[in-house]
């Protein structure tokens, strides 16, 4: 068999199982082992019935030793047990690919990190998100040598996606950026919680992670400031960041406001023109028709980001909404995406742009 | 029978039939009419199962003549429809006391009304939110002499409700507002249109009336004016109004951010101490205990709405959250509160504060 | 003050927070004790932030003592608990109204208990079904005198209204009786289950319970017995029994189906024609007009339960179609129902027969 | 470019807009063309903002001379505007696979289909359900010569797959079938009618198609009769069919019940051994593992359908339980399983057994 072994951990939860759905059909990388820690003995149907391709494959224990020797291994881990279990198997495996779904090799500052994750910071990896708008090139392009990569957080990822062109081309004031998010219940994992019962969620909405608490907040801020080749922590990005929980499984999405700056003064259709301009040959970020808005529900079960913005004279200000599902785009399929620039595949290989909506 | 008589004109869509919802068991109001179009002759049954004390009520025609006569009249209808029919009204049964639920006699500012309905201005009535704060203090002063009362939208209410204090107080920016709203789609009425399909709406999020063209823009802004003591239109309030639909029948929660200012600079507990001390003695508004978020699956068929803010100190800005029931406290329930104080009753008579939830 | 006193014993779950929303304007039942377990000690709006009315009210610790004095005690506890404490209420304040949400005392069969339950059986109470139709008559006439209720569960409600009148009348086979439900998750109660989570019941559907090992079979077997005049584990009634999990909050949907028998094998109109009569005068019961099918939607937050029946005679069968809202008129509606007969106050008194639709 | 090229009409509703998802990356089957009526002209973009690969192709107009020429020509139109174009293209591109998604072709009898349609009967196609059990042998074997498929219902779908097996043994009894299903919206396709107003259907459960009227109910009849041997409308397989309503997009889950027979009377293995020996070597039909019961997220956006059955003793009936995707395994996924056989390509090749859950 030619292609990549791949050995997922963390299989049974949700970004796992995603990341097996979309290589069930994967003509590159295959899935050699599939580990978790309860449901190891078990098999992949107990777990995850959806998942026809794995229903007979038995679950193996989640350890540094199941991991290493795979090409490629995907930590779909809490963060904490992922940082641990990648030290481990990088000492043991250099030669494995390690992709992390956790937040633990995300942030570049370490100050940042233990603020808002209250531990060590465990360092940093190559940040997978390939359409990254550095001041020094697409993210893509350190990618490819990468050996370790940190995928970027689902509500991350629909921010920068929507801000970084306007920030890269100075339409809008960095220091009152307003991001509000429509959030679906799957973004918040697997464990049984009391405010995730159905019950509770079905019928209603509500805010969590408020006023600057949310752990996303961060890592937006390092990317508009990798955008502006500022240091990750550079407080001259300011935003206000407020996720809702609202009725649904999957998806995300991001209303983003912000003040017009520059040239967007003075010529309203630059907003759209950048965001236009920047996503034109990306694969998986479709800016929308002028005034067709996106809707999640047209992002579910694909890795296609869809954007559209306008500016609301009167307020003075850009509206940019963006729309992805937090388990794809968000998470399992970028993590493809860039595993496939590491190992020097086509990006877009096999990766889905179509949704499963109604 | 001691009381008022009421006739509901619209009394079949989901504002008139929930006015009827709460006035089924009300002490002093009762229902002795109740008035459609398509649907004359039926019974209410047939159209509203849901309400047992009227399935057996025969439907009469929806004309200035029905409503005349009786001592209140409550026009659940679409603007333009409902300003026709108020005209004939008022000519014909002066006494009547009429509660208008659509926009028709809301705006102060005939340019506003010409540039974001497209005709005539129909007049201005008294705006019927007791809780406004206007410059001359509470709304419910003028309400007790009122004979015609404009109910307020729903996301004005939210909006109102959530920045009238800090506004007062001078502790934001009211010229740098943002609201994103999650919106419940029975507030887009019971006509059928494509977008508003189940198919379409379960399972996903998606914004609507983007940048400054809802209609509910300038209903906000001139609330907030009358809160500073400006003219209705001034433009010293600007705001960034967004409201997305999601999949839940009712509720609006809205997300309402904006830059710290005054007080509030160096004193951030002013924020939450200005909404507390604003609604202490509100009944119908309540703020929660610090830390508790609003959900509005709290408020569904209660007529409070449910407040909490907090500022984030690193994007300098106040953040205020607020959930109500957009057809008991944004429409049909603030419609009662008017009218009893018009009618000399006690503001909060029969009315819910009781959520029907999960 | 007049009338009884109330205390609530499992105040912040579904059911003990269900009561206390219908108690909250009640002109004769006062509510002078919420109690709890984890919670006591905390006010009610940190758990149950609808419920206006009670947000300020300190939880007390739920014991028999804590209970004892009071009027009425409702318990809305898991069974076991339940008849633990009822067992220790009952010895130190015997002129309590003891009413039962739990399963504890409704069973009339030990053996079916303990078959079911898999302990000792702790008694038979009054049940508290007010419209069941007994060989002897109306339930409501043995509820005048009693003491101790035990309500009926949700489904058992559903399907005992849907079929009694057919099962007295003989128009249908007894023996071949079919019953699927559409449950809203509230029935599952508030605890932290894998299942229960959003993302697991949004967007789908699920049986459970299946094959005859649901709870509630034995109750729906009983109550279908006292209508023949039978012992109530008589085996002549038997029922396949499907609940059905689905993503509302609220609701029962009980689809029911059974051969024709008797006079209906020619007269198809007398299936519609015996519910029709038999609820005639019932005030929480109504049949709907004919062609018109029950939606769960309808009946929430109303102690209303809505029927429907037809006969489809290419399969010789009737369908019963029955609506309710399992946390209102499946329990904490119908509770009160039946405290009202037992306390001599009318048995409808303030509960409402209007559903919070849409 | 190998392969074969495929017409799709009705290309913007729910229907067709699948079947494209599911030929997007197809390595067969080719899309040259996709049709609409008043959607001729603008992009599938903007109509279906989903389909990433789709996004700016032009709609033509739907009709038999757009169609004639292709290798394939999918009709996912109302039944009635399926026949007449069938009926022109047969005669204009005789050498053309058409496969109707529409009931126009699927039944044999006249008078059934007058009875139920209203309409004279336009003609009988090759079935296209590949794992009916007829008495000849499964209906995959018809399939690889046919030109002309018509397409099951999705219900149908459902029920046939539940019941053949124990039908074909004669484990249960055939004149005494039950079925219940819980349905997704989409199967009602995307016409806005009031009754699938997402206000009217979130937080609800209501049955519609009520006792015998819904047109299913002949087809399933149909497929029984074809797995017994016995004419198409033959009255010895007797069915009470009730499908229902409930919140979500997709899915059917059908509760199907019968008096157990034969063999099972004494064996209540034998009912779920025949489900799990009928489709052990299916590749679109899995019968899960004993004690796991279906649900329908777990069928999103894949074809498989998913199968459990237990017996209740006590009621001396089997259970069976089927879980698919209306739009998929019920529509779009099973047409192109027969199309790929009628094409002599593997009836799997590139169809989806992994559900897009949660």
């Amino acid at each position: 068999m030619s292609g990549f072994t791949v050995a997922v951990s963390g299989a049974t939860g949700y970004a796992g199982s995603e990341v097996l759905r979309l290589l069930a059909h994967h003509p590159e990388l295959h899935v050699t082992a599939v580990l978790g820690h309860a449901s190891a003995g078990s098999t992949m149907g107990e777990h995850q019935p959806r998942l026809g391709a794995f229903a007979d494959m038995v679950i193996g224990e989640s350890t540094a030793q199941s991991l290493a020797g795979h090409d490629v291994a995907v930590l779909a881990l809490p963060h904490g047990a992922s940082g641990r279990i990648a030290a481990e198997l990088e000492a043991t495996s250099p030669q494995t690919l390690i992709v992390d779904l956790a937040a633990d090799h995300r942030l570049v500052s370490a100050q940042a990190w233990e603020r808002f994750y209250g531990s060590a910071h465990p360092g940093t990896w190559t940040y997978g998100l390939p359409e990254l708008m550095t001041a020094q090139g697409r993210q893509r392009e350190r990618l490819a040598a990468a050996r370790r990569i940190a995928v970027p957080g689902c509500n991350v990822t629909a921010v920068t996606l929507g801000l970084q062109p306007l920030i890269a081309a100075g339409l809008i004031d960095e220091a009152h950026l307003t991001v509000v998010l429509a959030n679906g219940v799957s973004g918040a994992g697997k464990a049984p919680k009391p405010h995730l019962m159905a019950a509770e969620v079905l019928g209603g909405a509500s805010p969590y992670g408020t006023a600057g608490t949310h752990r996303h907040v961060p890592e937006i801020i390092q990317n508009l400031n990798a955008v502006l080749g500022r240091p990750a922590d550079d407080s001259g990005v300011r935003i206000s960041f407020t996720p809702t929980l609202v009725p649904m499984a999957r998806g995300i999405l991001a209303t983003i406001t912000a003040p017009l700056a520059g040239a967007a003064l003075d010529d309203h259709g630059a907003v759209r023109a950048a965001l236009a301009a920047a996503y034109a040959n990306e694969p998986f970020v479709r800016v929308l028709p002028e005034g067709q808005w996106p809707h999640t529900g047209a992002t579910v079960g694909s890795n296609e980001a869809q954007l559209q913005a306008a500016v609301d004279p009167a307020a003075g200000t850009a509206l940019i909404s963006v729309a992805l599902d937090n388990l794809v785009r968000g998470t399992a399929g970028q993590a493809l995406q860039s595993a496939h620039l590491a190992l020097g595949l086509p990006e877009d290989l096999s990766l889905p742009t179509e949704g499963v909506a109604p």
